[in-house]
C-alpha cells in the first residue's frame, strides 16, 4: 500500500455489461461489452437494437447524503444525435470532494436539475472530472473529432458519473491519448491543474527559478502535483504534512515526497515549533523575497503559520480548510508585511477560460508522457453492468465515513469506470470543512 | 466642539521665541521671531549671530513611552548649508498613531539613530507628516526652490517634530501654497492620501462610477476623506460607525457624515444585525458586483462582517485594527466568493514612488483649493519657544491615556507648530492594536 499512502484510497472497478433481462426489455434487446482482453478493442460496447445505446448514470433529485440522494438511473440513447453533439463513452471518472459537497447542497456551485435523461423527477448528474471516448459522431460532423478520440469536460458540472453522455461539441476538450492511460487523463483536470494554476498565477511578481513556496497538506493530490511541477520549474518547496501514526511511517512519507522533488518536508509539529522560522531563514538565505507563496488547504493555526513564514509581499492561496477553522490574520501581517490572502477555486478558473484549461491540461499530459510527472495515486472503484446501486452509493458515501475499501485487482475486462479519491481521512475532513465554509455562503 | 467630533482631539499651538538667556549663550546671542501680526511677514524668524539658526527638536534615543523617551533638544544650524540642501522652517506637523508607535519601538519601520543634530547620544526624530517653508537655499542653488516656498517630506521618517530642518533637496516635495493654509498642507499626506490610494488601487477591476464600497471606522480621518473622495468620483459608500453615548449624538454624527457625502451610515450594531445584508442587497441592486471594496481599520467581527457584505471577487483592504482582534476569514469566503484580503501601509506606498505621492498630494490640494474637500479636523497644539519639554511630551503621551486637551485659541503669533490627531479614543485603540500586531513582526 505504500504507493497509495495518504493521498489515495478506495477503488471500485467495474465492468459494464448490460443485463438484457433486467434492463433491456424496454428498449428491446441486450447489448454487450467486449472485453479489452479479447483483442477486439474497437468494439468494447455494443449498442442495443435500432442502434440505441443503453446507459447508466448516478443521479440525484434532491440534496442529501450520497447514500440517500443518489439513484442509479438506466436510460437509452438514440443513435440520432443532435447536431453538433457527440456520443461519449466514459473511460474513467473521479470522485472529488467537490462532487460530494455538490450532492449535499453545500457547495459553492449549484447543479442544474433537468429531465434530459428521462428521470421521473428532474435530476442532476454529479461528477466534474473524467475522460471519455468518442463513441459516435453525427454523419455530417465536421468537428474534427472521430470515433475513438478521447475528450475531457470543458467545464465543471458536466456529470461524469455515467457510462455514456451525449455532449455538445463545445462542452468537451480533445486530448491526445497517445502514450496515456484513462486514469492519467481522467485525473488531470482537478489536482494537477489546481497545483499548476496556484503556482503560476498568484505570486506577485510570478515565481521565478530558485524561488521558494510553502504548502500544508503536502501529501494531498494537489500537494504532490505542486511538488512535482515546482521542481520542474525550478521552484523550491517547503512541505508540511501531518505526522503518521509512528515515526517510521512519517519517515517513509517524508522520503516519498522527497523522491517526488520536495526540498524540505516537515510535520505540522515541526512547523509550529519556534525553531522553524530560523530554519526557514537559513534555507531561503540568498533568495530574494524569502518564501514568496503559500498554498493552504488546512486553515487555522497552520494557515496562520504559513502567513508568518512568508516573506514581505508574499501571497497565501487558500484552496481548502481541513482544520475546519478560519484563517486568522493578525493586522500587522496584512499591513506591515504586505501579505495578500486569496482563494483558489478551480471551477472559477476552468469555467472562465476553456482555452487556458485545454492548454494547461495538455501541458501536464505532455509531462506525464515524458515521464516527468507521476500519476496521481488512485484507487479503482469497479463498476460492472450488474453492480448494485448500493455498491456505488456506498463507494461515494463511504469516503465521508472513514470507509476504506481494499484495492481490488481490476477484472481487466469490459469498460472501466474509475473513481479517483484522495485519502479517506483527508476527504472526510475536506468534506466537513466545505460544509462549514458553505454556511457563510448560504447565510 | 461639534466640528472636531471624534476624528480629532488635542491641539497645542506654539510660538517659537528663542530665549537668549537660556538657549543662546553657546552660540553667542539672542534671536527673535517677529510676529506675523506685525505685518513683517518676511522676517518671521531671526537667525542668531553669524547667521546661525537656533532650532529645537523632539528626539528620542531609546524606545519607550513618549513621556519617558522624548527629549526637547536645542541646537544651532550653520548658515553654510551643505550643497543640494535647504534650510526649512516648520509651519505645521501632525501627530499620527504611527509616530507614537515608532517611539515605542512597536512600529513596522524602525527610525535611524544619529548624532547629526548634536545630541549627546545618537537619536531619532519622530514625526512623518508636516509642511515647511524654505528658509534659505545655498548661494548657487539651482533647485527651483526659493525662500518662502512650501514643501512636504518626500518620504516617511523625515522627522517633522522640530522647528527647523536641513534637508537634502530630494527629500522634499514642493507644493503650491496659493490658497492653502499650513494646516491643510500639513495634514494632506497621511489620511487623505491613504483614503485616495485605497479607493483607487485595490479593487479589481478598479471602482467605477456608481460602484459601492463599505468602510468601518468611517468617522476617522481616513474615513472622512474616503467619503469625500468617493463622492467626488461617483462611488457610493456604506459607512459603519460606533454608536455615540446617546442617540442624539449618534444621529448628529450620522448627519455629519451624510453632509460630507456618505450614502449610508450605520452603527456597528446595525451593521452586525441580520437585516443588514438584506438592506445592502436592496441598496446595491442593479450595481454589478454588489459591494466591491471594503476598507477595514477595526478587525475582528467588524472585519469579518465587511467580508460577508462584499460581493463576489470583492477586496478588503486592512489599514488598522482598532478592535485588537485578528481578521478571521472563513475558508468559503476565500474560495467560493473569491475575496481578496490585503493590507495598506501608507509608508510603503509613499516611499516606493515619490512622484506618485507628489501627484496624489497635489490632486488633493487642488480639491481643497476648489472647496471640494473639507479639511481634516484638527486640534492645535501650540508650541512656543518657552514651551516646556513636558508640555510637548504630555501632548504626545496624553493621546495614549485618554487625555483630551481643550482647544486653545491660537496666539496668532510667531511660528505655528501644529499637531493633528485623531480622536483620543481611536488613537488609543490604534496604538494598542499596532502593539499587538507588531508582536508578530518582532517574534
Amino acid at each position: 500500500m505504500a504507493t497509495v499512502r495518504a493521498a489515495t484510497a478506495p477503488v471500485l472497478r467495474t465492468s459494464l455489461r448490460p443485463s438484457s433481462a433486467r434492463y433491456c426489455g424496454r428498449i428491446g434487446g441486450g447489448g454487450g461489452a467486449t472485453s479489452r482482453m479479447t483483442g477486439v478493442a474497437s468494439v468494447r460496447w455494443k449498442s442495443g437494437p435500432y442502434g440505441y445505446t443503453q446507459a447508466k448514470a448516478l443521479v440525484f433529485s434532491q440534496y442529501g447524503e450520497p447514500k440517500d440522494a443518489l439513484k442509479l438511473h438506466t436510460h437509452s440513447i438514440s443513435p440520432n444525435l443532435p447536431s453538433s453533439s457527440v456520443l461519449l463513452r466514459t473511460l474513467a471518472a473521479s470522485i472529488n470532494p467537490a462532487d460530494v459537497n455538490t450532492i449535499q447542497g453545500t457547495y459553492g456551485a449549484k447543479p442544474t436539475f433537468s429531465s434530459l435523461i428521462g428521470t421521473s423527477e428532474p435530476s442532476a448528474l454529479p461528477g466534474n472530472e473524467g475522460v471519455f471516448e468518442i463513441a459516435s459522431t453525427p454523419p455530417s460532423s465536421s468537428s474534427g473529432l472521430v470515433k475513438g478520440d478521447w475528450v475531457i469536460p470543458a467545464k465543471t458540472g458536466f456529470g461524469t458519473w455515467r457510462t455514456h453522455a451525449v455532449a455538445p461539441l463545445e462542452s468537451v476538450i480533445k486530448v491526445e491519448k497517445e502514450g496515456l492511460s484513462p486514469i492519467q487523463v481522467g485525473t488531470v483536470s482537478v489536482n494537477p491543474c489546481s497545483a499548476y494554476r496556484m503556482l503560476r498565477d498568484y505570486a506577485t511578481p510570478p515565481l521565478r527559478e530558485g524561488d521558494w513556496f510553502i504548502q500544508n497538506g503536502a501529501n494531498s493530490g494537489v500537494g504532490r502535483a505542486a511538488i512535482q511541477l515546482g521542481r520542474l520549474w525550478g521552484y523550491r518547496s517547503i512541505n508540511v504534512i501531518r505526522a503518521r501514526e509512528n515515526p517510521e511511517d512519517t519517515k517513509a512519507l517524508k522520503d516519498e515526497l522527497a523522491a517526488l522533488g520536495a526540498d524540505r518536508v516537515v510535520t505540522e509539529e515541526e512547523f509550529l515549533a519556534r525553531e522553524f522560522r530560523d530554519a526557514v531563514a537559513e534555507w531561503t538565505r540568498g533568495s530574494g523575497g524569502g518564501v514568496r507563496l503559500g498554498l493552504n488547504c488546512v486553515g487555522g493555526k497552520s494557515a496562520q503559520n504559513i502567513a508568518k513564514t512568508l516573506g514581505t509581499s508574499g501571497t497565501m492561496v487558500t484552496y481548502g480548510g481541513m482544520a475546519r477553522q478560519p484563517v486568522a490574520l493578525p493586522t500587522g501581517l496584512l499591513i506591515f508585511k504586505d501579505l495578500r490572502f486569496v482563494g483558489f477555486w478551480l471551477s472559477r478558473w476552468a469555467d472562465g477560460d476553456t482555452t487556458a484549461k485545454a492548454r494547461t491540461v495538455n501541458e501536464i499530459l505532455d509531462l506525464i508522457r515524458q515521464g516527468k510527472f507521476r500519476d496521481t495515486p488512485v484507487v479503482d472503484v469497479p463498476w460492472n453492468w450488474e453492480t448494485e446501486e448500493n455498491t456505488l452509493k456506498e463507494a461515494v458515501q463511504g469516503t465521508l465515513e472513514g470507509f476504506r475499501a481494499v484495492l481490488i485487482e481490476a477484472e481487466a475486462s469490459y469498460l472501466v469506470h474509475l473513481f479517483n479519491m484522495r485519502s479517506v481521512a483527508m476527504f472526510k475532513e475536506l468534506y466537513l470543512t466545505a460544509l462549514l465554509a458553505c454556511e457563510f455562503m448560504i447565510a
